[in-house]
Order: C-alpha cells, then structure tokens, then sequence
C-alpha cells in the first residue's frame, strides 16, 4: 500500500480547507464548533434554533456547505429528498469505492447546535485531512435534510431516499400549513419524481454517523466517545385508565374507582420492571421504560379522577427484553385495572425493531478510538438516527461524543473541544484504516 | 301544648300553596322535583344549568320564589347580599322565635337540578305544611344566594352575610368580566352598604338545611335520609416534584431524575393511609384523601418528566385524623424526593376546620327521621355547606337526601321521589318538635 502515489494533483479547484487539516486537532476541534454555531443562526426563528426540512434556512446551510465542499474539490449535488451530498474522488472520472460519512441537518424547534450538524461538520473536517494527509479513499458526505419528524411527523425522510426506503405514498403528507411533502420538495426547487436517483451508490461500502450522545452515559463514566453497538428497538402505546370521577369530599375511599391512583401504581411498575434490567453492562444498556405524558379528566384538586391516559415507550437493543417488558407492563396495567374495578384500554402506536450496527466496521471504529488512545465504551443508541435507517442499505458504523449534562433537544445542548478533537483523531484512524482495507480488497 | 290555638286566623294575604300540603306526600315530592326542573330552565346558558351569583337568571329565580313566598303569606326580602328570604309568623305583629330552613339557589356551571335549589323548595314545601297541619312555628325561609364560589372564587357569600360574618374586603373581590363584588351588588339593585342588615335574627333559634348527599354512601346502602353530624375540616394543598427532563431514550434508568414517577409513588401513598381510616363506621366516616389533579412537565412520551405537581385535598370530621394524615403525607412527599435526589415543595392553599352540627338538634332531627319511619344513618359531610357557616352563628342541624349514582355538579344529578317524600316527612316530623319544644319552652 502507497497511499501517496494514488492522491490526484492537485487542480484548481482543490483549494485547501479553509482550517488547514494540519492544523493542532484542538484548532479544528475548535473550528468545528464554531462552525456549527455559525450553522445555528441559519434558524427559521430569531434567537431560537429551529430549522425544519426544506424551510429557507436549509437552503442557506446548503449555500454554506457547498462551499465548504466545493473548497475541498468535492462534486456536490443536491438529490430530490433534499440532501446535501458532496463527493471526494481520488479519481474523479472513474468509478471508486467510497466511504460515506453524514448526520442531518434539519432540528426540533427551540434545538441545540450540535444535533446532527456535527456530524455533518466533522465528515467535512475527516475530508480534509484525508486530503491533507493523502489518504487513499474517496469520501461522500451526506447532509441529511430531513431526521427529526417536525415538520411532516415522519422522520428520516432524507435517509429513507438515500436507502432506498422512500414510500411514494410520504409525498402525501401535509405539513401543519397544509403543504404537501411533494410540493415542499417543488418548493425548494427539486423534483420529486426523481425520488430513486437519491439511492446511494452501489461503490458505497460503509456509513459512519458522528452525533452527539444526547444521554447522560458518557457524562457519567467522564469518556469522551462511544461506539453504538445497535439502535435500540422501541415500543410507543398509550394506556388509559377509566374510572368513575367523584366528588373528593363525599366519596369514600373503598367506593371510589379513582383512574390517577390506578395509573399511580402502574407507573411505579414501570420503573420496577425496567429498573430489573441491568443497565450499566458494557455492552448492553439494558433497558428504558418511560411514562413521559400523563393526561388526567377532569384534571381538578376537589374530584377523583375519572380517567388517566399515560404514554409507554419502553426501549431496549435486546429484542427479547423489549417485548417481554411490554407484555409484562400492559397485563400488569389490565390487573391493576381489574382489581380496582375500572377498565384499561392500550393504543400501540409504535413497534420499531432494534437495528444491529455492522459488526466488523463497528470492531473498526473501535479499533480506531482505542489506536487513537481512548477508552472503548460500547452502547447502544436509544435514541433514532439517520444510521439505523443506513444500516437497512450498507455497512454501518457510529461514534457518540458526550453530550454534557447529558442534553440535547435543547438551547444548552453543548458538547466539549477535547472530545471533539478525540472523535476527528479517532476518525482519522478510521478513515487509515478504512482505506487500508479497501486497498488490500482491491 | 294546645297547637291549633296559636295558629293565627286566615288573612286575604295567606292564600293556599300551589301543592296543597294535605296533598299525598307522593304528589308533594313529586311537585317539588318539577318545582326544581322549572328553577332550572333559569339559567345562564341555553341547555345547561348555569347559575351563578346575582347574574340575570337569579333574577328570574327569586321573583318565582317570590310568588311562592307571596302566596304563602310569607313576607319576602332581599338582604344585600342577594339572598331571597321569606318569613312566615303565626303572630306578625310581634318578634317570634323562629326555625331557619334554607339552601342555596346559585349553580356550579352545567350544574344538576338539585344542588341547594332542593333545600329551598322543601322548606318553602315545609312552610306550607306548617300552616295546613297548623303547626305552631314561625319560619324563615332563605334562598341563599351564593354557595358554589364559581363567580368570585370564594364560597359562602350568601351564608356569611346572614352569619355575620361578611368581611367587607370581600366587596373588593372580580369576576372573570373585571366587575367587582359591590358592583355586581348595586346592578342587582341592592345596596352593599346594608350588608349587616343581613344579620340573622335573634328570634332564630336553630337552622335546617336539606340537602343533596352529593356522595355515594347512601345509596351504597340503600339508605333515603341521612343526619349529618359535621362538616368536614378540609385541608388542600399542592405538592411539586422537581426533577430533570431527559430523553427517554438515551437517559438510563439509574440516572434520571423522574418527577412523574416520583409523583406517583406518593399518590399510591396518598391512598395507602388514607385507607388506614375506617370508612364505614356509624358514626365517622373516617378520612378521604385525595389527588384529583396532576401537572406534569414537559408532558411528552418521549421525555422523561422534569416536573409533577399534585394536589393534595384531605378531609375528616376528625380534626385529629385530618392533620395527623396532612403531617404524614407530606412528610412521605419530602422522603420520597429526597431518597430519588429530587425537590419537593409544598403549597398550603386551605386549612379549614370541621364545623360541627349542633348536638341537640341533630338529635331532634335524627329522632324526627326515625318516628317518621326512616333508619337513621349519621354521616359528616365532606362537603361544604351553607349549614357550616350558619352553625358559627346559631344551632345547626343538617339533612341528607340519597345521590342516585353519587352525581352531584353535572347534568345527570338527580333525586328519588320517595327520598323526596321521605325528607318531606322526617321534616314534618321535625317542624312539629321544633314547635313543641319552643311551646315547652315559652
């Protein structure tokens, strides 16, 4: 293997990054930072970060972008979902295994600045320094348009066309304005009917997704960076309790059919039976069960409770555990009913099962992290991403970087320069060892 | 004791009551139902009963009570505070020693029929007795004017002006609309000033109000009457669980800090002594706890909650019971958050002592439902009434009538018929001890 005889010669158009990849990592740590912060105040609403699919401030994340990828050589286009793709060939005319690298660009409203966007900065910054450092290995990077389900209520809609997985039937959907997914895509100027061509290459040999942990785990074990095993399966139902309301002053305990009491207990089960579960084992967080919503009629200091709707999502790697902890807390929530005379009545309204990430890119990537110096802590992702819908498509790989405070989805959202920096030199291991392997394959 | 005696000669004024009292009792009650159906097409809101203090339909309410009054040959007033009274004397010349019997004629909104408007129609139905069994009593009737508190947001106004115990600041209370308690008195046509006119008479020697049970526990029983031995002290408050929202999925279960389940854990508690009380003893009806309202934050499936805040509304006849229960439950509260590394904070909004009936005529009454033929139940009331403020200011005595289903403060509240007849009954037992024992007395 001699990567520097397969770099191209430089051309006009590969003007160097405008952060020298051979920079300290902790000046492009720093750089990619201030990048996404720049990213941020591209927002639909002043002071607060909130950028929806296809609304103008994405076009000017786009003008942003491009320019990041056309000063690093890359070809960029634009595909009919909306994502940004920029492509680094070593060998522009020929067709070249590549890696692809992405996160996504779109947030939930009043977001952080680092949800997604990171990722996508940081595959810009891995181009760089495979330029810099003439590694051998053509590179896409995919600036997803669509992850967070706000605007159309479905997420990963810009995944779901580069794997493949796009159901014309999507274009339907309306936003909260009325507008149709299809005629946003018209809107931003795109044509829907080319939906296919987003498909990825068939030259793609891996995804790695970079995205910040948005969990508590990494904080707590003070590491800077994970690799995800897996994204974990996760069951959404609604369960509600309906009772009899009653006046709180002349209802006696034992006539009563109270629903909040009921849900009560309930919800306390739901921590005993996800709290059985281990969840610090290296390999397996385990599992989440989370009542987060809980509607109460009529809702008033004076009446018992007539009804009590609570939400269940309860997440777990493990498929079997998922299941049998579902199963096991929708009879518990029925006896609990039955016994104090009420009924309960259980909506699913999600069944997503878990997605393994590749397992030999994943002992890559941690490789990678453990040949750059740091800790390898495995776990797996609860949280959805673009990655778990790649995984369907091509061999996947993804590296968490502690979020502090454990916080995402929120204005403090915030991550820390030193992990930065550990996950570009864990990626600039991964990007040797990726072309390594794609030049011994060859 | 030579009854008939005393009875005062029919004047042109006393005209016969609409239902004749020597009418079956049956066809009384049964009167008295339509009677109260009638006062309900008075109301605020096409095709719901809503009634509130001094509003137009109070109008309308007091000028067909006034009819009725009139043709009883009652002499009818307005006090300031808007109650309808009417004063029946055998002698009207010269002071009597009178019974008080009365109720309120205001409505929560979408209220029944019969919450308070049944007592003033049964003693206007007693009235009339009375005088066809030429029962030697002098009576008052008073339709009280304001109990609910929906207008203001303070219950009693009505009681508490005859009570005496009318605090002038009051007058400064707003509705909703920004008109002020005096205000609302002038339009009505009354004078605020005069509020101590209000003050009952000395010659009332005790008060009777009929009322609704609004609970279940008679017809659990199968009881028509019962004698209500206090009203309940009642204490409310208001309990805040302070946590950290996260993300359901990323947030292990050994690192959330969940107010929603923390919340739960207490109402499962709030429930559990509760119970310790006995509910079914003759005398005491034991202690109701209960949390009838739930606010959680950020009330999302997917995010574990950063914050719940509970009511927290207990009552007893027990004084002893009620704040024993209060001291327990928030010390519970304040366990539970510190074992789950959260805050608790408590918010006193009520302390409200029991208010017993008064010893002596209770028992008359008792006596009075039992000669009639009825069992005896004595229960508190878990309720506030009318009767709870007049008991500050003269001998009290209070009676129930059975709650099909326990409805109380919704369209389907309802009564029986034979309850009806029954209250009828007991009362006219009672008007003729009442006269017997002033006779004795004289």
């Amino acid at each position: 293997m001699t990567e520097l005889t397969i770099v191209p010669e430089p051309t006009p158009t590969q003007t160097p990054a405008q952060t020298p990849s051979t920079a300290p990592v902790e000046t492009r740590a720093a750089a990619a930072i201030a990048e996404c912060r720049l990213l941020a105040t591209m927002t639909e609403e002043a002071g607060r970060i909130t950028r929806r699919y296809l609304t103008p401030p994405v076009a000017k994340v786009h003008d942003h972008l491009r320019k990041r990828m056309e000063s690093l050589s890359m070809t960029v286009t634009v595909d009919a979902a909306g994502n940004l793709r920029g492509l680094w060939q070593l060998h522009p005319a020929r067709p070249e295994k590549r890696l692809v690298i992405g996160s996504h660009i779109d947030t939930v409203p009043d977001a952080g600045a680092f949800d997604g966007v990171l990722g996508v900065v940081l595959a810009l910054e891995l181009v760089a320094e495979a330029q810099a450092k003439s590694i051998p290995i053509a590179i896409e990077v995919i600036a997803f348009s669509e992850e967070e389900g706000v605007r159309f209520g479905v997420p990963f809609l810009g995944s779901r066309a580069v794997a493949g997985r796009f159901d014309q039937a999507l274009l339907d959907l309306h936003d909260a304005d009325g507008v149709s997914l299809e005629q946003s895509i018209r809107d931003f100027g795109l044509d829907p009917s080319a939906m296919s061509e987003a498909l990825l290459s068939d030259e793609a040999v891996a995804f790695l997704e970079i995205h910040i942990e948005q969990g508590p785990v990494l904080e707590s074990e003070k590491l800077p960076l994970a690799v995800v095993t897996a994204v974990a399966g996760q069951t959404r139902c609604e369960v509600t309790f309906t009772g009899q309301a009653n006046h709180a002053g002349t209802t006696p305990m034992h006539l009563r059919r109270d629903a909040l009491i009921a849900a009560a207990e309930w919800i306390v089960a739901v921590e005993q039976v996800a709290e059985r579960h281990p969840q610090n084992v290296q390999f397996d967080q385990g599992l989440v069960a989370t009542v987060g919503k809980l509607i109460v009629e009529p809702n008033a200091g004076n009446v018992v409770a007539g009804l009590a709707r609570a939400t269940l999502d309860v997440r777990s790697a493990r498929e079997s555990a998922r299941l049998e902890a579902v199963e096991q807390l929708l009879d518990r929530a029925r006896t609990i009913a039955l016994v104090r005379g009420l009924t309960c009545e259980v909506r699913h309204k999600m069944d997503q099962p878990a997605v393994s990430m590749d397992e030999e890119l994943t002992a890559l990537l941690a490789d990678s992290v453990e040949a750059a110096g740091f800790p390898v802590r495995r776990m797996p992702s609860g949280a959805g991403h673009d990655a778990m819908v790649m995984a369907t498509r091509v061999p996947t790989a993804m590296l968490f970087l502690r979020s502090p405070g454990g916080i995402s989805h929120h204005p403090a959202e915030n991550v820390i320069e030193e992990d930065v920096a550990a996950a570009l030199e864990a990626g600039g291991v991964f990007l040797q060892r990726i072309a390594a392997k794609l030049s011994m394959q060859n």
